[in-house]
């Protein structure tokens, strides 16, 4: 049975280049929590450093994630939403910010070790470049390696995942794609470092979802933590999940499922102008459905659809579930 | 009820630039639209001309049809498959064979009065460009203005749908969107001179299909047929309706419905490695599905949703019937 | 001679989804005009309605741009950037805020008389829609139509430009590509409606340049007006003009020049990491020196590469000003 | 100073899906070969197994090599070009034709021994898949890794190298994008297994490519050769090269000089209608043209840019030699 979580943010207000105020009004930190609580299924939710967790506040949220019954599954350094990181964090050309994306990193950590949470999930969304002739990129693919590896022997206790996507708010980021991510990983080397799938950037990378899986299942159990979303695949519009594709999350939880992944199921989503818990909510039904398709015989009916490799099997098989048999 | 045909061809061999001489054996014409018939639900062919029908053989094809209880629903003429369309047909630079491409539009036409067939779907593939500073936009886009209306002119009784495709043959093709191409039929200002959406040149030219169709329906009930494939988004793979997209599907069938669209439903696929019968089969099961959602009381609901235009309803109704309840 | 112009905007703050605060501080508005009115070549500026320009500061950002020997060259009325516009302006579905869209576009055209400005430049950016059954498109295309037809009738002595762009902030625009604008322009049917061609949006279309100028122009004189900027062509990354593409805008400039285009050329950028002075020079140059290849002999020889269509010959004409012979 | 080869069967007759006879005539072997030793820099050429050399004919074609002076820098097993190899060679679910696949490569590297001839470059074009539940992932792409590990066991005096690409003939290619390609590399683990970059699969992959370079080289030294030719980022339109981007295929040079790469630059192009000679001989001037700007000053104060990090200043550095200064 998959565990379902949301990230807390999407739960409040979200804003665009063009409409920095947002689209909507910032709920209280409580009733962002409540309304998660209160999505069937959903017992879990992520929070971002600065945004919703600080050392000044990680009682007080302990404390509601307990109220509402709600378990910490990961923390969202804020290496992205301060001026600071804005040419980079990890990879800034001024080693001071480097080392303060690297105490970010740490005081997540030590966050998490207080609220009893597993993961710290690494989405340095300013590392990356814009324009050719801006890097070298040996140096800074290095600097990646460095803090990294310093955080993760720091807190052998928790696990570090590094979620990829290939562009945005940088047209170009250093960890872009499952494999090229999973090669930073392996360079740390460490059994805590691993990678994180957004089901939406991996979309837009051009990758198949299923295949990302095996890919850093496979090479080495990298597979850390799942993030949730849909898209036109040209971009990360992070729209409620299976709004636009159905066929691919059916076999990325069917290669889920037989790769032993027991992380969690987390939705990632910008409901800019949506009802957030409602758009939440729909995602969470929607793998829940895919999710009860997947019965055991339906998997050993699978296995041997792929062992056979069909399209025109392949598909009717996804066929005969889309329209409820 | 929608009338469901398909493209004759894709029964037959394919190839690709690196396998030319096809992924498969060619059938026979007979065995194609034996086939062709035995696939529950489909009542008519569209046929390409040079490749399936000429004055030579039209007779035989005709009566094969009668044979296979068939109708012939469009016939494509062949504008693409002949060395000499090469550097393009109507757009070529040499007026020679832009005669050529016209003469070739009037043989499909006088065809298709000897077939009872309605309708020629013109995909001038050729007429585009690959290069920058290759072709004076306003001179070739005249000429296909000419060509069409010529041949419109001289079949009133025939329609004359042009069928865009942004890319492939050529990096850029003339008629390359919904709207464009639009403007290209508004241009011959004929009551026989329309447009085919091919669903998956439309997906690859970034519209929504529903949208596509209410365009041209719009602004003037030029929206003559529809061709049916799925694809990835960025490139025709021409692969079974359903296998990728689904909501864009029922959005595009329910507006079709809405928009009092009478004309066929046809398949155009190219199953390169798959069983072609198997393929089509498929897709032709696909969108009876769809279809068969959109009743009555469904249409009322969903006039109701999209006047409402909240986002998570909208999911939500389509989430439903994904699953069958 | 072309004209060179930049939007205001561009010299100040930006921000996107991620640091809404924004990457740089905000500078005053005269600090931005002296910026602007200091890139050499540089004659006109942009102003956003709300932003740059209001009923209050009126006359204040006049006398500012009479200081420093600028015209106003456009206004765009703020269609994107406020709350009440977050689900639609032309085509919100509360029938109050149409009419609010429809007095800010008449608001913006008072400010251009009163600035001598010649033209409104319609860039609608919430109108558009996330997900399918969300509007009716008949209507909603509608409706812009006539708020626009409203507008261009009380202003006949100004032009109105409209702006399309196929995504951003929505995942689909109803004013998206060249072709179907000028639909939307053709419907409204007044001399002095037009549509703008931003290069980066037209990318992002998969159109060619030229060929968009072209058919706005040779379906009833309707390029009204460019912005310039470059990207990836699968976003709309608002760059330096020749940081990506070369060939695709000499050949627009070429064509811009046969069409007899005599509007501006604005840089429209978000430089949000970048001294956005240096950027929008680093623009202007780049089309100066494109200007400056597009001599009456060079145009003369490139109409006979445009006529023969030779790609090795059209390349080996661009390649061999790349490297400036 | 790089060395300049072409692929001898861009020489010859292309065709497409469309148009399966090809666009042109087929020269003889001699003519190719003589046509490739005519253009100025070229020194070597790649073939394509069966295509262009086999055990019956490779003394002939050595000897013609030798009479025009060009060395074979790589042979090209034909993974794609035959009936049997449609539903994958290395990856095919029938053991059969897996072996077969093996012994093609087997009879390249035999080949490549007599004609003194360094590398063999693997693209099993057709290992991949179309849609979802065809392919058990692990297994599939550990038949990649088994048979490449035998060949170049076999082979320990050829480099095998791997070229990667994101789609087509497939709509997913198993080895799609560097990073993915080198994990398949490293589990090969032998010194003489790396990695292909043809540009426009990289452009394809929303790769940066110099940075593709970099990653190869940095986590390995597994940059074995390099494929260029130009596109439109969307599909491998195999275009003169410089016909559509200019910035990056400097910032591409500039690295592949800091990494000391020493291989070939092999041109891969379709030149379907284009005279093709004409075609090569363009992307061979383009290429020296770049190469010809990187002056030992110019890569000193390149490197002096990158360090900086300065978009504005790095494209100021690109623009003052697109005008030659």
């Amino acid at each position: 049975m998959p565990k379902y979580a949301v990230i807390l943010g999407n739960l409040g207000n979200t804003c665009d280049r063009f409409l920095s105020s947002g689209y909507k009004d910032q709920p209280s930190k409580e009733e962002m929590i409540r309304q998660a609580a209160d999505i069937s299924g959903v017992e879990g939710v992520e929070l971002v450093g600065t945004w919703d967790v600080t050392k000044d506040n990680v009682e007080e949220i302990g404390g509601l994630l307990d109220k509402y019954n709600l378990q910490c599954v990961s923390i969202i350094p804020d290496h992205f939403s301060q001026k600071r990181w804005g040419k980079g964090a990890f990879t800034s050309k001024m080693a001071d910010i480097r080392a303060q994306a690297l105490d970010e990193t740490v005081i997540a950590a030590e966050l998490a070790r207080t609220l009893g949470c597993p993961l710290i999930n690494l989405w340095p969304g300013q590392d990356g470049y814009d324009y050719v002739f801006q890097h070298d990129y040996r140096e800074s693919r290095g600097w990646i390696v460095d803090s990294v590896s310093k955080a993760a022997k720091a807190f052998p206790d928790i696990q570090f995942s590094l979620e990829y996507k290939p562009k945005e708010p940088r047209t170009h980021s250093f960890m872009a794609r499952a494999a090229d991510t999973l090669l930073v990983a392996r360079e740390v080397n460490l059994p805590n470092v691993g990678v994180t799938i957004d089901t939406g950037h991996s979309l837009v990378a051009g990758e198949n979802l299923a295949e990302a899986a095996v890919i850093l299942s496979d090479y080495g159990s990298k597979l850390f933590h799942m993030h949730f979303n849909d898209n036109y695949r040209s971009w990360d519009d992070d729209m409620i999940v299976g709004s636009v594709h159905f066929a691919e999350f059916v076999e990325l939880l069917f290669w889920l499922k037989e790769l032993g992944y027991d992380g969690w199921y987390s939705m990632d989503q910008y409901p800019y102008r949506e009802d957030a818990q409602g758009a939440l909510r729909g995602s969470v039904e929607f793998l829940m459905g895919v999710d009860a398709l997947l019965t055991p015989a339906a998997v050993e009916e699978l296995r041997d659809v792929v062992s056979e490799g069909d399209a025109v099997r392949s598909i009717a098989w996804v066929r005969s579930r889309l329209f409820g048999r």
